[in-house]
């Protein structure tokens, strides 16, 4: 950590900086300019409150040196992670996708669509039985019917679900279900739910927080871990911006990012990112050549009818086309879907 | 709601959006321009899924024309909504005070920090006894712990104690003890919390997500509101932009936009909206230039020593000078503190 | 155009608003809801202002129906427009690269970077001799020496060159060295510019700016096309956001907009978009996937000597494994390069 | 100026980083920590490019130490920067206001605009000549014509003019009839107008970029100062963020951020920065709470027919309300107005 003073700073005001990180127990090393004076914080930096040096009177700013996360660092664990799905293995070559309806609606609704996704290609499931909506005179999810409706096509199809868990005393409930946890935008930061799916050995889907920055993700994904679970999947699925075209932005960067800071897989939701099912072929081919392990994608047999979010579903048909380009793309960076 | 359609519309695709409309139930009304045929919906907005229209085949554009929070809104109340709080009143004449640490950290400090600010002329204390903090290796707060130092101070001050909670499964704990539950900015869209909060009958301060659109932070109170509880205190605490000298962009527009649109009071959060302790006096003065009803405002006894937010927090002779500035400005907008 | 009143708007407020209207030759269409009055107005909303109606008394909100863009849309020209660039042609089935430093340091530098991107497979070559810098203590360009570099290698190579115009009074000297004037991302705004531009007939590469809509740089084209100008090349370059991990935010979602809104090719400036050299390779080959037209790309022969941006550089060695690779997806998508 | 080494940086890769800084004279200081090492540069980084180092193998991050502004800069002028203005003086105890219409429409608005401000106590009085308009179909503002009206109606007040001027070859012009030139915010980081306002010896009103950072501001401020042009006034105009509801984002903290950073005058623009006229009270007050040394207003005789920004105009009346409210608000931070 670095500790850069005002250029008006007093000798007193240095000194009570240096006090108070000594007593600490933190060694300093000193360093005066022409301008200013700087201090440099020696050993781990994670332990050290930033705020409470940055408050302290003659100091201008405090720098931090080492990124915050330790469990999610590619520094630490250089080889990439590989999470088993069902035969399947996310992290690996092969480009995984997760295909389904915003929300389970019935069990006709959930058949049709699994049967049609898994046809045109899709490894998982996707289908929200709790639903986090903006309006609480919205639907809000079948609740644990759709969990059974989930279970039900899962044994039917052979193909495992990815589904939305909200709060910890939900946890329980979802996971005796559901295959893959998926903690939503909305809750990136519910601390207390990180830790509930922590506890699990289950694997998480961990949606980005839609104003939410890479290093917070990754923090986030670190809760997940420092509670013993190690099997975190991160997902982009935009950002909030002044743009108004398109209900999100799609943070593209953010994969190649990824794949620099951590050793967890990474997979992007363009149906999120957009808000529109016009723009999702082209940034689903976008998120595989920019390298992402997976997509997740939201397809429903009727989006007119769906009860959320059908503007940006794609109809099965459409979503079979998006699989053969995508699959193109895929091949062209090296990998298989 | 307006549905625009494309240009290049077929007729069919009209006739569609005309038949999804006609089968729920809506009257439409359509005008055909010389560019676009536009159709109006005539009914209550509220109930239709604005998504599953907008994805159709040949529509351009689908535009709400009502606000969809009701509960909350100033047109369907106009009077102020007023709330007691121990002899206090928030969203009458006078500015109401909240101030103390963000975390409880010891008896001493809190029974300093309460001393302090009561003389200096706050109305109520605040202080996390849970802390939702971005890295899982920091300082998660006492608990039940702190709870109980709080209500301790209480006891012996007199100042009634506003504290946050972070997941469902607190609500009973926190309001056994607590006499304003606090939502935090990143659970603000926590619809869990928000339904348990809304079941108690305790007045909620309920931040707004550093992410969130004003509408949003309507909406969030109207979960709160459905569920009965009518005490819902809203909280701006400053916005995530692209500006980095700063923590957060104090939203000061908020203040008057909500005044316009709401009938609940209004609290101004500058500890947080700036993340410095430079900038607080300054900004609390222009949010109650701009006409809040309260102020939340972090006061620590040794900011230096804070195990969280030091560098946002005042002093206990600084935060006294800040309530001299601050008093002098309410007069002048005929408000008294 | 649509008009909503507020709820308790009175039959004056209407009719202030209606006569507002007709005397201004607009006809009018009346909707009264169960909670608000709707107004609609028929004919070429372009011609009136959105503000003076909303700033009414009793008018709640004014809703633009139309775009406001119409030389740049594809509503009325279906068809691409094609840019013919030295034997090239942007906007058609091949993928389109320019390749080279951020400025114009030396003859030495320019023709070793023109011969080492083109015999990667570069089409154009940029480079810039008027610099726009945040600080005025950095380097501001070579300026006219700059350009009869750019002239110079040129020639010797056979790449045509793209370079930036900053001010009216350049427009003339750059045009009479480059084959494309370039708008920076500041100055997209930058009217009396984008006019001066429209007045000449070379080739325009637009930037977006990092803070405009998608809709702003439809605009800006429209200033140079309404000079009589429609040769423009659209280039999205990154938007800022709250990450800060990256310079810029990538928005891939912009290519699939802009190729449904408008006719004009678009290109992808991957080095700016993300400030990082080692996120470009990743980035191109998104951009391409996603539809991209082109790619703008910083190549540097020595980045650690560079005087600006170096960066976001890549050696050309790099950049020639990334042509190998963004020509793969270019081909999986059913381009060439 | 810090380097930080990524943890698997190699010892050539940190000979390299020492070896570049020392070739260009820079004394450099190395510490070995536990996961990283650390290089810190002593001499003036301002002559130093960060990108060029940031980009070299085994760089993880450089961070500068220095603010990379200096004649704008507190630390170099500790005491406030005072403006004369007509016997006025901007920047002292006494907080100016400049009111006005957007543009300049006629002789008779202009009268009647001029002498109802002055009347309510307004101190300059503001009007566009030349208007930079998103759309090229808009008005574009008088021209010069405006520039006479000015003129004469200084003449008949005695109220000084503030307007603005969009191009470097408008500056002599504008000179002539002005007495504060204004740089809008989309040309805030218009180098070739910067510099050419820099070579006047006129009061310059520097609006913020909407999509500028605070110290990108500075800069810009450095650009004139610079050129020998030190009387530049900062407007904090509101910046763009996600917020839909108010056409910008009034950034409050700005006003009390630059009063620590810089010695220059700060004024704030409480009309563009809401984009509501019925906001603009309530945020005028706040400015004024918050420390600014002045307001710049738009006021219209008749809104509702103004060419541009109606909805964001005060009626006359209006304004004199808001004058004797934020004369109360001055008073009670000990200034006049």
């Amino acid at each position: 950590m670095i500790i850069v003073m005002k250029m008006n700073a007093t000798s007193n005001e240095v000194d009570s900086v240096l006090a108070r990180l000594e007593s600490g127990g933190w060694k300093t090393h000193i360093s005066r300019g022409e301008e200013r004076t700087i201090i440099g914080v020696i050993g781990d930096e994670r332990k050290l409150d930033q705020g409470t040096l940055s408050g302290m009177d003659g100091v201008d700013r405090v720098m931090p040196v080492l990124r915050p996360f330790k469990l999610a660092s590619r520094d630490f664990q250089p080889e990439d992670s590989k999470i088993a799905l069902n035969g399947h293995v996310i992290g690996d070559n092969k480009v995984i996708v997760i295909a389904g309806p915003c929300a389970v609606e019935s069990m006709e609704q959930m058949m049709e669509t699994a049967i049609a996704v898994k046809e045109a290609g899709a490894h998982l499931l996707r289908g929200g039985a709790f639903k986090p909506r903006t309006s609480p005179y919205s639907f809000q999810g079948m609740g644990e019917d759709g969990l059974k409706i989930l279970a039900e096509v899962r044994q039917q199809t052979g193909l495992h679900v990815v589904t939305e868990v909200m709060s910890p005393d939900q946890v329980d409930l979802v996971a005796k279900y559901a295959d893959v946890l998926q903690i939503g935008t909305r809750n990136m930061q519910n601390y207390a739910l990180l830790n509930a799916v922590g506890q699990t050995r289950k694997p998480v889907l961990l949606k980005r927080g839609m104003m939410s920055t890479i290093e917070e993700l990754l923090m986030s994904a670190e809760y997940i871990m420092s509670n013993g679970n190690h099997k975190v999947i991160l997902c982009e699925r935009g950002i909030r911006t002044f743009e108004k075209y398109t209900r999100n932005t799609l943070d593209i960067n953010a994969v190649p990012v990824l794949k620099e800071l951590t050793h967890l897989p990474v997979v992007v939701d363009p149906s999120h990112a957009t808000g529109r099912w016009t723009l999702v072929k082209a940034t689903s081919r976008a998120a595989v050549a920019a390298g992402a392990d997976g997509l997740i994608i939201e397809v429903h047999p009727n989006p007119a009818e769906a009860v959320s979010d059908g503007e940006q579903s794609l109809k099965p048909k459409r979503f079979a086309e998006l699989m053969v380009e995508v699959r193109r793309v895929a091949e062209a960076v090296g990998r298989s879907i």
